[in-house]
């Protein structure tokens, strides 16, 4: 599974804080180590000051730059900062795109930046109308998405959906509605990826990594291809490891063997 | 997902020697232990001195019966013992068979009093050539196993299937093979449940725990009915009920807030 770290977040107070103030050591503290607990991409995202954003945006980018050549996810629902984004991120391997959705600014103002880019993008099953609540309404996003995707000649294995998982203290059967909507996408466009957060499953309910480590070795059993997650959680992070291994994606148990030597599996 | 409470097996030492020297407290507590956690069955194995298997059997399964009604898993590969301890374990509930398998002899040795006794039964897909490598090998025994069990009339709601997995470290497809063989045997017989234990996976490498955790998760999500574990593993139980929460098995989320209130989701 591809492991998209999430900390370097300004809906993060603290990480929030270390941007307004240009705190260089801690964003690049959580880099550094979000890089060697695994993760294969970094979200990077500022946009809590909006007016702020591209300023703030160019910085955290740079001064993550400096540690580690990481590709990055840069994450905003502004264009303008995507595009920034893109420009600064170049160099360390494809960065990530995140978000498009069915809207229709967001899909005219972001696909262009992909198609020139040539990057992967997220594409949340929502739009004008906010999340659906049926597997049915997600897919007939997905589909106006693949749509405008084809007409800007997205490769379809550039594109992670993320069909949108809500809490399970409003609808126990949530997490079940967004693996079915991950397997319609992935069953008619056989080619895309899928990709989910693991908090807002658990919103509302006591000890919620519980519940966000089951939803993450279920849609990873579900075909889930990347998550955006803690990579700093250890227990999640082992946890994950055995899952891939029992999935069978681990030839030879080598990188459960190797996470394990490195320690990595917990005390 | 029914839990049957693996711990008063006579495979385990500690419960060997307190069965062996009478010593009812050690099994009162493992039954009594294993209740509270949650266990909907408790099985019940005394098979370890094959020559003394019917005394030790009877007095296990009495020593358990003095502290609790809770329905047993009668687990024994000698049908004369099996049918000692259905006659002891009757007036709880129905008492579970552990279990049958392809070899005639248990088929023909077992059936009857599965049928006689109205009780559930689990049955492994290995024969007298032992544990098949594929899938279809598999569903072959259970075609045979389905055909007696139909001749002696158990309903198919009474079986439970155990497609055996088998250990990751010797081929790392193995449980996705087991995983497989699961699915395809609840779709050619949708009335039958499936079962299984959740340490043969691991066998052979380091942080065991964590790989049948992974293990359990991912076949529940598969659909699987029941597994025979340790319900004393708190940390395995409470991802299990957030298991059976992501899954939309727990309505209004009422068993998970019921464990956190019991402090069973840990501190």
């Amino acid at each position: 599974m591809l492991i998209v770290g999430e900390k370097l977040n300004s809906s993060i107070k603290r990480v929030a804080e270390a941007i307004e103030a240009r705190d260089a050591a801690t964003i690049q503290d959580l880099a550094r180590r979000q890089v060697e607990a695994g993760a294969d991409y970094l979200d990077v995202n500022a946009a809590a000051r909006v007016a702020e954003e591209l300023d703030d945006l160019t910085w955290l980018i740079e001064t993550v730059r400096a540690v580690t050549d990481a590709p990055l996810c840069v994450d905003s629902p502004n264009p303008k900062a995507l595009e920034r984004g893109l420009e600064l991120a170049k160099g360390s391997g494809r960065p990530m795109v995140n978000s498009i959705t069915g809207e229709p600014e967001r899909l005219h103002g972001v696909l262009p930046l992909v198609a020139e880019y040539r990057c992967p993008v997220v594409a949340l099953t929502s739009d004008e109308t906010g999340i659906p609540s049926t597997v049915e309404d997600r897919l007939r996003i997905a589909r106006k998405i693949m749509a405008e995707a084809d007409r800007y000649g997205v490769p379809h294995e550039d594109i992670y959906f993320d069909p949108l998982v809500l809490p399970l203290s409003t609808d126990v059967r949530n997490a079940a509605i967004f693996m079915e909507a991950l397997a319609a996408i992935k069953a008619e466009f056989p080619g895309v990826k899928t990709i989910s957060g693991l908090s807002n499953v658990s919103y509302g309910l006591p000890k919620r990594k519980l519940v966000n480590r089951a939803f993450l070795l279920m849609s990873l059993h579900a075909g889930m291809d990347a998550a955006i997650m803690d990579p700093l959680d250890m227990d999640l992070m082992a946890l994950l490891r055995a899952g891939e291994l029992v999935l069978g994606q681990d030839e030879y148990c080598m990188r459960y063997l190797k996470a394990y030597r490195a320690g990595l599996l917990g005390a």
